[in-house]
């Protein structure tokens, strides 16, 4: 059995939050320690922690750095200025459903809390059960989706849905991880994701890390790479899955996956339950933009000429039509609909 | 009628090339003055010039210069010597179908020559002849498709197909400065193209001195920008159109393509006969692979870890039947086959 071992991408020690500054992946591998959860808001809308589960689990730590920071004995006055934090992280990033379901995790314990004192030991304690849950989720994700790789693969990726997206193994890469482990020889190739370069700085970086051969390519090359019939398979993860199997994710995602359909490759999407949003439909999901400048200008040198905006779109929206298999902690969900996705967000995990 | 001039992309002066510099484009408008067919080479290996009329007309102009340097009273070793140039410079990108159909016909002149003064003269007259021919090309490619922008459109572009790539007013680009001369209002979005980014630096810049409002977007939104309707019409060039309609062109038009079809959105191909190889079909096309530095370096900044290579082919291949339409110099072709490419190639320009 191969090992593999993880730089931990965040976790609350001695009452601080440590996390990794993935702006300076993939040169340097750095820490933001604080004990001020607006370091940790600031961090999320930077960019400095990203990934769907990744920023769920920060925005639950702020909620812990914050709730020690109000405990002035005033029970009531400290659950309203908990909630006031709680809409200022949910406001950072408004696509990622993890986000808001870590978010409201927390808001439910402090909702429940009757005492002060206790109050920041529960926070603490469900924010860590959140860290930790995400953690066995992706393991779970990993065992199930190890079973769909075999000897000889060429994988191809988009943006960063690994350990550095998550508490730990990843999302759409925890099913490499796994047979990697396990001894299976594949190859990825990881699209470089602009304008953040997940996949050429994050991506390439763990993977090489892990031992895993990789090679990056310019988003634009999805489809020469299909048609030289380079890739026989395609994982990715997901930052919202709604009620009609929709899947909001990076930019990209979904050219992709209209390549994978054209070319007859499997394309899997890979996530836990959290991130799924049986309340709504695609049609309602609010797409984020950020700021152009993030486009236009690459490790400080502008792309463009001066007085020339950018769009900026961070997701884009695939149909289930265009999925092979959702894979999550409590299992693969080949026929995708609202029946199924009920089902195994009911379903114990498995 | 409104008023667009353009720099010169390439010219030759008093027994000079002058060219722009495209790799200081868009910050500064920097030409290349030479006498030396071996700094053209050089200058078509690495990018300094650009698209596949304009390495067209440096190919034969390379030729003017090494015939005057040859020019030694050996009509016969002078031959020798400019078909070994000739073998030099097909060479330096070998997908573009117009740099060998440029050479070839700087070639038949050579071949066809008795005398090494008039050689010298007509190797001349032809390769300005090429220059200029391509500049009515354009021209005749902008009132034909003019025809085909309306006020409002939003029109998505990849690459540079534009002045900067040919002698003037460009392929792709030319219906779109012809629609802005005539009053006509829209916008473009022009995909910043990687890695080369000849979208952000050359078709924006463009675009820009020209006054037509420009906006840039990383080449993974081109789903999201055709999932929010932010498109009415695609404008695209090529590289190389075999004789079964298949287009080859700048890597990520095939998923343009692909996603223009799936929204239906017109999707045009706009190039000059010169670009036709009716002896090939696309699966003889050879797809350039450029140095992996050149995608794993930004303005000097390494976007990769060290040791992770990367993938780059230059182009990829789009299938006729998801091409609205051709756009020549010599008229639209709506029903794209053998029979219909053979039939406009024979015509006289109109």
């Amino acid at each position: 059995m191969r090992k593999i071992s993880f730089p931990r991408t965040i976790e609350l020690v001695n009452g601080k939050v440590r996390l990794i500054n993935q702006l300076k992946l993939p040169h340097k591998l750095e820490y933001i320690e604080t004990q001020s959860y607006g370091r940790i808001i600031k961090a999320i809308k930077k960019m400095e922690v990203r990934g769907a589960p990744a920023i769920g689990i920060a925005g639950a730590f702020a909620l812990v750095l914050a709730a020690r920071q109000f405990q002035k004995g005033d029970l009531n006055e400290t659950k309203e200025k908990l909630n006031q934090v709680a809409k200022e992280i949910m406001n950072t990033r408004p696509t990622a459903k993890n986000l808001h379901w870590a978010v409201e995790r927390i808001l439910g314990i402090i909702r429940r809390s009757e005492d002060e004192k206790s109050l920041v030991m529960e926070v603490e304690r469900e924010a860590k059960k959140i860290a930790l849950e995400d953690e066995e989720s992706n393991m779970k994700i990993g065992f199930h989706g190890e079973k769909l790789i075999k000897d000889g693969d060429v994988i191809l990726t988009i943006c960063n849905a690994g350990s550095l997206a998550t508490s730990r193994y990843g999302t759409a890469l925890a099913p490499l991880y796994r047979a990697w482990e396990k001894g299976k020889e594949f190859e990825v190739v990881a699209l470089e994701t602009r304008p953040y370069l997940q996949g050429s700085r994050l991506t390439a970086f763990e993977l090489k890390e892990a031992g895993i051969p990789v090679k990056i390519a310019t988003d634009n090359s999805m489809g020469v790479l299909m048609e030289k019939e380079m890739i026989n398979k395609v994982f990715v993860g997901a930052d919202r899955i709604t009620r009609n199997g929709y899947i909001a994710n990076k930019i990209g995602t979904y050219p992709l996956a209209l390549l994978a359909r054209e070319h007859k490759v499997p394309f899997y999407v890979c996530a836990p339950t959290s991130t799924f949003d049986l309340g709504s439909t695609h049609e309602e999901i609010e797409i984020e933009q950020r700021p152009e400048n993030e486009v236009l200008y690459i490790g400080g040198w502008r792309i463009a000429p001066e007085k020339v905006g950018a769009i900026y779109f961070a997701f884009d929206i695939t149909p289930p039509r265009l999925i092979t298999a959702l894979i999550t902690e409590k299992g693969i969900i080949w026929e995708i609909s609202p029946k199924s996705l009920n089902k195994v967000a009911g379903k114990e995990g498995g």
